[in-house]
């Protein structure tokens, strides 16, 4: 299995509106479910999307306004009476950490997993890493402290060329190396190369998350690269007072974020609720880069297309 | 404006499903707003239902389980940023306030409007009172410390005789007092009686919610006299194990509830997640207690409507 596939549990701003949920999402790296912020009824969503509770053990949380993380409470009650196992790990700032800590040990003392809190701050570091990603956390620039999230795939395997195996009679046992890159060896002695007896394997993708944020060359510069760019584009051209004034972005500046971080794909969130029809925030943002969606609630996009 | 309209947001249990929000409700007594209980989406189900917030000033919490107060954080951040004034107050056991006064103060500490918090307990107890109603709180039977909540309207005002009064010719400023009861005495100082100038007042509602709670003849003489009574029935009878295990009530046991109270009308809700249709817990009440009817999110019930 190698989704990469990014589903928007809610793409909404502070007011709640009936148009949309607050911020979360779920980015599903090969059967592992990675939540970021996690506003109130993202659990709800998780079950509309038949999203698993049980392959989800990372939350992110970007900063601590309650439209990123008042759904955290009911989400960890329901993985609890779920009978979810193992370790939840909550990357989250201290403060959170503490409030948050406090409410689920009175409401949720008893739970079947490990809850763990990992002590994020606003420094660039790489706060996850296992087989398959690295995530790194960078300072955005919001009135409260606040990070995005880059999701790096690691390198991925070689694709095996069938026919080229067997004319070298390969075994069975050799392919694993042979994904990994190493070259074969016959019984004989002979080696045959690597790139003879295999393909180059898929991109390894990476997607960063900005929200929120002001448009900032300090968070152009750290996501410099990056195939994919969520980001928030709470406002229209109209409001970009507003925007400025509330540390938060146009729709064209977050295209213009992405163009000059050279993204190939730039999808569109947080949506003030002023706007009953977001395609007036998408216009703006294409006439600066063209590759611009607007994510949706229920919206499950496969990164690996670029 | 005479309402007494019972506002169902949510009655499901703990396990949150796509058919049933957890716990809460708005009862809307001539134009203000009583929420009981406040689970995770209470705010979004209040715009679903074009309920004001601004109408919204007392909030009333029976228990500490999630699926009853998840919902406060968002709700009050909304409240605040919709620019609500005047005071809210939740009625709540201590460790409520305290924690959830924690959260409020960092995650909401620009409010346009007093939050208050009227610390209950499971004693009986007048918790408010105005001009409309009383509320009582009565302690239920649960695994916690839990009370249910008897909203009393008071007596209602007479009915103005339009034809005796113009007979008599009644000056339009004396209505008032007539409508209170009192006696006319023309300027000439004859006395008119005033049940020749009006007619009887409707009758007086009351309205108990228990939930949750086990059945018990504690609760039932608490309820006793009540017009209409929302009980749990969080089973049908194949799960009376699990309903005295787990403090909850079936079905039947909340019909006999309202029976033995003499109750007029019975609403059920808060049902478990495994049924998919509630039906059956509608009919095996229906065996015990005719009068009953089951809460569906959206729902609006005329509580004038015995």
């Amino acid at each position: 299995m190698t989704a990469f596939d990014l589903n928007i549990l809610g793409c909404g701003s502070a007011t709640s509106t009936l148009r949309h949920l607050p911020s979360s999402q779920i980015l599903n790296v090969r059967g592992n479910l990675f939540m970021i912020d996690c506003g109130e009824g993202a659990q709800l969503e998780m079950r509309r999307m038949r999203l698993k509770f049980s392959r989800l053990n990372n939350i992110f949380i970007s900063h601590l306004h309650g439209d990123h993380c008042f759904g955290l409470l009911g989400l960890i009650s329901t993985m609890a009476l779920q009978g979810k196992g193992g370790t939840l790990t909550v990357h989250i700032f201290k403060e959170g950490a503490e409030l948050f800590g406090r409410m689920i040990d009175f409401f949720c003392r008893e739970r079947p997993f490990d809850l763990k809190f990992n002590i994020i701050d606003t420094h660039k570091a790489v706060i996850y890493d296992d087989d398959a990603i690295t995530v790194t956390s960078f300072p955005l620039t919001h009135r409260v402290p606040c990070v995005g999230f880059i999701f790096s795939e690691k390198p991925k395997l070689r694709h095996i060329n069938a026919p080229a195996c067997q004319e070298h009679n390969v075994p069975a046992h050799a392919m694993n190396s042979l994904r990994h890159g190493s070259d074969y060896v016959t019984p004989t002695g002979i080696v045959i190369p690597n790139n003879q007896l295999t393909t180059e394997p898929d991109a390894a993708i990476s997607y960063a998350y900005c929200s929120d944020t002001k448009y900032s060359k300090r968070v152009i510069n750290a996501v410099e690269g990056v195939d994919w760019i969520y980001h928030e584009a709470t406002y229209g051209d109209e409001n970009l007072k507003n925007a400025i004034k509330r540390y938060h972005s146009t729709a064209r500046q977050a295209a213009m974020a992405a163009r000059e971080a050279g993204a190939k794909r730039l999808i569109l969130g947080h949506y003030s609720n002023r706007y009953n029809d977001e395609s007036i925030l998408l216009k703006q943002a294409q006439e600066e880069f063209p590759s611009t969606m607007l994510a949706m609630e229920g919206m499950t996009i496969d990164l690996n297309k670029l």
